[in-house]
């Protein structure tokens, strides 16, 4: 890694919060069939995400949910508007049951054919929007068996399609969200060194990579090193923060289990000077989602204080000699400190 | 454990083939909400079945999917009779929506009666069918985080539930089919030893354990080890075979990963003299449903067959030896010499 | 379960804190064969844990390492004299080289009575330190391989050994910890509810669980959970604690990822009523021992703290709804209150 | 990826198969301290070895173990050639207590600089012996807890010793075993993506990747899709295969678990060209180790019949359509057939 990442960035005034809107949205799995609460289209999204007072921007799926309501981008924005919110991004929603079998993946040259053209009139939405990135997130791209593909292929055909859409539009940036599993047993983004390998061979300079927290955490990652990784090539375009329980992308709540991993999570993008968004990419099932919105947030917030209290000198003398208990100490007193102060409040 | 499970059995004519019935529904997940093809009721689910040569019985959802068709037991007995098929357990759905936040442990009391009353209805038209069992699989009863629940109350809610429905049902069976997790986080029977104490807590004679094989894997037991446990308390009323990638759930088809602990499965099963209906619980997202089965029962069939190739006495000096390479050498000469047959047939 | 694990207790003066003598000792590993520090005997061992400043006592491996010194119990007991130590269990050494094939299951009867001897030698040892139990760990009891063992007869000689044991020492205590696995693949006392069904196969009364956090935490328990079930069968005889990234038995030092788990567990066990010493199984490899002792205390005597801070009324309430937003805030305000008063003592 | 793996290589006569000598010596660990079995200097390692019938190559530990017994290279070649065995490569012993805390990573720039001469030095013996590699395996260059280490600092040492030795010795190859972790909590070159990265950062030419099959299973990685992107890169320089249950490097005999996979796993390499050794890193802790390496390779001979009787073309097209039943169902045809014919030989 070069020293690319040391820069010091000032950033005046906090992060900037965002969500994505399906944190406000109701589900469905393969057992509760008949949801988890009444459907509710973007624009309800919208409005109940406007409720999470520190919440500035979201990504936003498209088609616009529900894809058979037909809503327009113009009203789209009247209801950000109305919000206070900003797009930050799109999401194509490229793992539909059409793209069952896969999108950019498919073994049907008329299904990946859909899905490149998917992206393209979203991307289109997300100039309309001005997002800051194009969101991919080829969920159903990859393999279920043993056998079942041919690895070369499917990586081709990956690095294909997405480097087709840079080039196609290269005043836009396309963010990749790598995940190890789900809905494919097996999915070709995998990791963050893949995705990195696979960016590389695009060959383009606007793709990069989104991190999530979570995906990174049950892939067997150090989230906080996975992030300097993609940082010391300049390839950390996004961030999506939750929690989970370290085999399955749970999406709970940021902060509910792993507090010191998130916190040295956040720690590694400000050290590098990262000035992004601090994203949500909460599922919350069975929770009131602006609660549990609200409450992602007030440990982000309690994390950035944190940040504010850590004495950067004393981990840096800490870290140089590895001193595990040292090292853990100066975090947690900046850390416990900042959080006692938040929960009193 | 008693020596009650080296009962030496007969079993002319070879096991009895099985699936759940949900095995030849499509699916949705929580990406692809439009789901993995288009809806089918369960009189589509037993058409497909009857297709299966070697399938003889299927356990059914109740109400009949989909809950909304008014589906009546008279019409699906008579789709079961066309097909030739036997309905071996009636699974009330107590996990869907109605029970997002628990059945037999909702905080509501009304919804905790709801789920019992599902129940005791479905074990009403259980007889009417004349299944063997009643299969409860309290998909949402546990948690999602810490601290959220006292482990006590959700103990003591699930035995009761449980007990209660075993009492006003004396003449038929419940088996409670245990699982790690999914859809919550964590849940209240989650492996076959827990299981087991539960129903010592319960107190009464007509509740077993449902064995399915994946869960046992992705839990971390040892399937065989756990039916041997089951058994040996006179405890296992039904099995479920299926594969996973010992991370999750996945539902793969028979013998596509785990071949030789599959083997072992049935084997421990055979040698205690269990002589159960061997029973797929496959979720072929994005295969031939009937092509699924076949294939998970052309390598039943196979292990069936190896049961009869292996060499009981070797086998027996070699684990009396705890001699791992003996054992395993044995066991895979049965097997492959099995499996080639099967495969060149 | 039943209401016996609700009793309420009065601890005047907070917790003993306690800790296996080997978290001071060194270790080697199959590739640090050459070990990671010098060798320390128990002697070396006992005037470390005397710097401790909050330690009372210690579990002490028998014989007391190295075996090959044969020091002997008065010079022990000399030794925890001097540093005002007080040996609260035994630990026979019933998985070293001797027992690589297994202690209680060994094919070898001849190995197998030596491991029973070996717990009776360590018993008597054991009566003459004053100890509140002999704890069993056999961690070479169990398999590798699929097919390797016929498992009823693993599950009939370790409940036959341990029975054996029980009935010839009635005035003492023994407690089973069970793992997971390491060093064998697979251990017969796995989990929490097998060594339940294991103690109740052997019907006598003094024998119990030893429940590590970190065991229950990588063998897909909820450490809280399983000890309000050894605690309603009064069975939790003693407890571990530690920390790890849930794969493995990492052995790292409390608090240093999980804290809100293991505060979760922490205050399972003061809810029951349960009064037992609070102890470390820390393995620092790389750490100072001592230091790492220190730190796992400070961070248990937070816990300590933040239970008295804990408004039970909120908790039970936020619980009987099973809200997870509201119980886990209740729980952080005062655990967060008081890691931070530790830290910034 | 490119087409540059699509070679057609001409095998005659079947691979050639090795083993790391340590395959053939006994094991201690934290428990078994004692070990599992008289220790062995490598002289008795390769005369064991010598037993195998089938074996050609050996990997040799440097220091020639046990290191205080100051065993000559010249020995060692007698010794190979009295068996008739060649020495594939050399693994310095850069694990060991000297390097408990890193060996390229150590905080002390003196320990660095120890490790990348005993890396120098082994590279010396290996010229002497004809290696065809240098195996690097920096197993404790790496972190145990959050927050110890600063991760870019932690990578430019590890990218600075490798390309250091790589420049120093340009007639010489370097192959990185990669592995997630052990002894390490975690480690720097932990996934087959990370160290392609790595070796780019190194910018030499000489560098490439060891892939253990069992550190890609249990690290989360399909190993057949990881040998095909080392192979894209020309950076596959060797392999090792074992089995495990994929949470842990066990190190079990090959096939005794993911037969499927791991026949996938030589298909790849097949299918690709590669024409390196076929190679056990087995550690057989209480197995004959004669009897265990003799039981992997004969099923590695049964893979390479069985990729004789793939039909190629057949499960191309079966992969081209992604068929999971389908090309499962050629591969195990191939398989079944020759591992019937191996096990009933």
């Amino acid at each position: 890694m070069s020293d690319r990442d040391r820069i010091e960035i000032h950033d005046g005034g906090g992060p900037v919060f965002g969500a994505g809107i399906w944190h406000f949205a109701t589900y469905v799995d393969r057992y509760a069939t008949d949801g988890y609460g009444e459907p509710r289209t973007v624009l309800d999204g919208i409005r109940l995400a406007g409720q999470v007072e520190d919440l500035s921007v979201v990504d936003l799926n498209w088609p616009f949910p529900p894809a058979s309501a037909g809503i327009g981008t113009g009203e789209v924005k009247d209801a950000l508007a109305a919000q206070d919110l900003r797009a930050i991004a799109v999401t194509p929603e490229i793992y539909t049951g059409t793209f069952a079998k896969g999108g950019f993946t498919n073994p049907d040259p008329a299904v990946r054919r859909a899905a490149v053209d998917l992206v393209a009139a979203s991307a289109e939405v997300g100039r309309e929007l001005g997002v800051d990135y194009v969101k991919l997130w080829p969920g159903q791209d990859g393999f279920d068996y043993p056998f079942q593909a041919d690895y070369i292929d499917l990586w081709d055909k990956s690095v294909g399609a997405v480097r087709e859409l840079a080039l196609a539009f290269p005043d836009l940036r396309f963010a990749i969200e790598y995940k190890p599993r789900e809905p494919r047993n097996r999915m070709v983004f995998s990791s963050v060194a893949r995705t990195l390998l696979a960016i590389e061979d695009m060959g383009v300079d606007n793709v990069g990579v989104l991190l999530d927290f979570g995906h990174a955490l049950y892939g067997g990652e150090t989230p906080a090193e996975s992030a300097r990784m993609a940082i010391a090539r300049d390839k950390l375009f996004a961030i999506d923060v939750n929690d989970n329980f370290r085999g399955w992308d749970d999406d709970m709540v940021v902060g509910s289990v792993h507090l010191l991993e998130t916190f040295e999570f956040f720690f590694a993008l400000h050290d590098a000077g990262w000035s992004g968004v601090w994203q949500l990419d909460q599922f919350p099932f069975r929770e009131d989602s602006v609660e549990a919105a609200r409450a992602g947030i007030r440990t982000m917030k309690a994390f950035h204080q944190a940040l504010g209290y850590l004495d950067r000198k004393e981990l840096a003398e800490a870290q140089a000699a590895q001193d595990a208990l040292g090292a853990q100490r100066i975090a947690k007193r900046a850390l416990f400190r900042a959080l006692a102060e938040s929960e009193s409040a």
